[in-house]
C-alpha cells in the first residue's frame, strides 16, 4: 500500500503551536505537506485573495515535513496545494488546525480553520477542521492531539464516504478528564457584538470588534455547544448547500 | 406608519456603481443608511476583522442618504450598523449589493456580498444579497434595479417570515428580455482553479488565482445556474445551519 498523503493547513499561521500539534497528528498517518498562512488569518472565513499576488515560501524543517508559508488566506493555501503544488498527487486527507479557540456553533461561518476544511472537502477527500477551546498562549494540546488522532483514524480506516467535512472541537481538559466524542448538530446562536472605542495616537477615533456568543438553545442536548459544555469532543458533519429548502414553497407563492 | 429603515452595504466598496443601483432600489422603500467598505472586498466571504482597528468615515451626499465608509469587511459593516450606528433603531431590511458579478451556486460561500446578507439576517430582519452577472465596467444595472425592486417589494409587503436571507442573481439583459423570477436551490459545482505564474519586478515568482466554475449538474432545472442560463432572475433562500444531517447516524456508528 502506498503511503498516505496528508495536507495540513490552519488559520493561525505556519509557526503556531497548534500547527505543530496538527503535524503531530498527521505524521501518524503518512507523509505530511503543509501550506499555511504567513500571518494570523483568524476570522477569515472562506475568503480568497483576488486582488493580490501570492508568494509561496519554503520553510526548512529537519523532520521530513514539507512546509510552505503563503501570504494569503487559509482557502488560498488549500487551492495552492490542490491546484498547484500537489496537482499531480492524490491527497488522502486535509487537516486544518489545530485552531487556538473554539469554532463551534455559528463560528463555523467566520472561521478560517473551517473555511480551509470546507474548501478541502471540495477536492474529494475527507477534510477535518480541528479546534481547541483555549485561546491562551500556553494552551495544552495533549487532549486535542489524542482525540484528533482517534477521529482521524476512524475516518481514514473506517470507510467513511466522501465528500466529508468535519468540524471537531475539543474542550479544555486532560485526556482522562474528557467525556469522549459526540457527533452533534450545529448549535443555534449568535454574537452580541460590541465595539471597543478609543482614540489612536493621532486623535482619530477607532473601533475594535469584541463580543460574546449567545447560545439560543442551551438546553438542547444534541448540539455542539452542549457537548463542549459537558466535556465532550464535538464532531459536526458540515455540508455546503446553503439552500433553505423549507422556504422554497413559501417563497414561490410570494415571489411570482 | 413609521418610515422604513433600509440598511445597505456591499463588497465592491462604497463608491461602486452597484452601490448606487442598490440605493436606487432602497430609496423606494424608506430611509437609507449605508455603511460599506472603503475598498473592494470581493471574495471576503463572512470574514471579520479581528486584528485591526476600524475607522468609520462619513461620506457627504446631497440626496438624503446617510453614507459611511469603513476600512473593514462587508460583515464588519453590518456589525458596525447593528451593534453601533443603528443600535437604538429598528432596521427593516438589509440590502447587500448590487454586486458586480454572479454569486450563484457555490460562490455564495466566497462572496462578501452574501457574507454581509447572511450576517444581516442574524439580526432578525430580512436580508437580501443582490448580484448582477456582469463584471464589465459599463454593466447595465437597469434590469437588476427593476427586478430587485419587485423582489424587495414582495418581501417587505408580502409578509414573509424571518429569519430570511435571499441570494438574488440577475442575468445580463434588458428588463423586457429576461424571463422572470425563479425560486431555486443552490447549484452543485466547484471551481477548477489555476494559478497564473509570473515574475515580479524584483525577480520573485508570484501566483495569482484564476479559474473556471464547473457546473456539476447542468441538466437540473431547479438550480440557480439553470435559471440564470435560461434568462431568469434566480432567488435562493439561504440558511446557516451547515450541519449535514444525513451523515449524523453514519458518523455515530464510525466515531465511537
Amino acid at each position: 500500500m502506498n503511503e498516505r498523503l496528508i495536507f495540513v493547513t490552519n488559520d493561525d499561521g505556519y509557526s503556531s503551536r497548534g500547527m505543530e500539534a496538527a503535524i503531530e497528528v498527521a505524521r501518524r498517518f503518512g507523509r505530511v505537506v503543509v501550506i499555511a498562512p504567513e500571518t494570523v488569518q483568524s476570522g477569515m472565513s472562506q475568503a480568497i485573495t483576488m486582488y493580490n499576488p501570492l508568494y509561496l515560501r519554503r520553510i526548512p524543517r529537519e523532520d521530513g515535513v514539507e512546509m510552505y508559508a503563503l501570504n494569503g488566506t487559509p482557502v488560498d493555501c488549500v487551492k495552492m496545494a490542490f491546484d498547484h503544488l500537489l496537482r499531480e498527487e492524490r491527497v488522502d486527507l486535509v487537516l486544518s488546525g489545530i485552531n487556538h479557540g473554539s469554532n463551534s456553533a455559528v463560528n463555523v461561518l467566520y472561521s478560517g480553520t473551517m473555511g480551509a476544511a470546507i474548501e478541502g472537502s471540495f477536492y474529494g477527500c475527507p477534510a477535518i477542521g480541528l479546534s481547541l477551546c483555549d485561546h491562551s498562549a500556553d494552551a495544552d494540546f495533549a487532549a486535542a492531539v489524542h482525540y484528533c488522532t482517534e477521529i482521524v483514524r476512524s475516518v481514514v480506516e473506517g470507510g467513511v464516504s466522501t465528500p466529508l467535512c468535519l468540524n471537531v472541537n475539543v474542550p479544555v481538559g486532560g485526556v482522562d478528564s474528557l467525556a469522549g466524542v459526540r457527533v452533534c448538530r450545529q448549535n443555534r446562536g449568535f454574537w452580541r457584538e460590541e465595539f471597543y472605542r478609543h482614540q489612536d495616537p493621532r486623535g482619530r477615533e477607532y473601533y475594535w470588534l469584541t463580543g460574546d456568543f449567545v447560545n439560543a438553545e442551551p438546553e438542547s442536548e444534541d448540539t455542539d455547544e452542549w457537548a463542549l459544555a459537558h466535556g465532550y469532543v464535538s464532531v459536526v458533519p458540515v455540508h455546503v448547500d446553503l439552500t433553505d429548502y423549507a422556504r422554497l414553497d413559501d417563497l414561490r407563492r410570494v415571489l411570482k
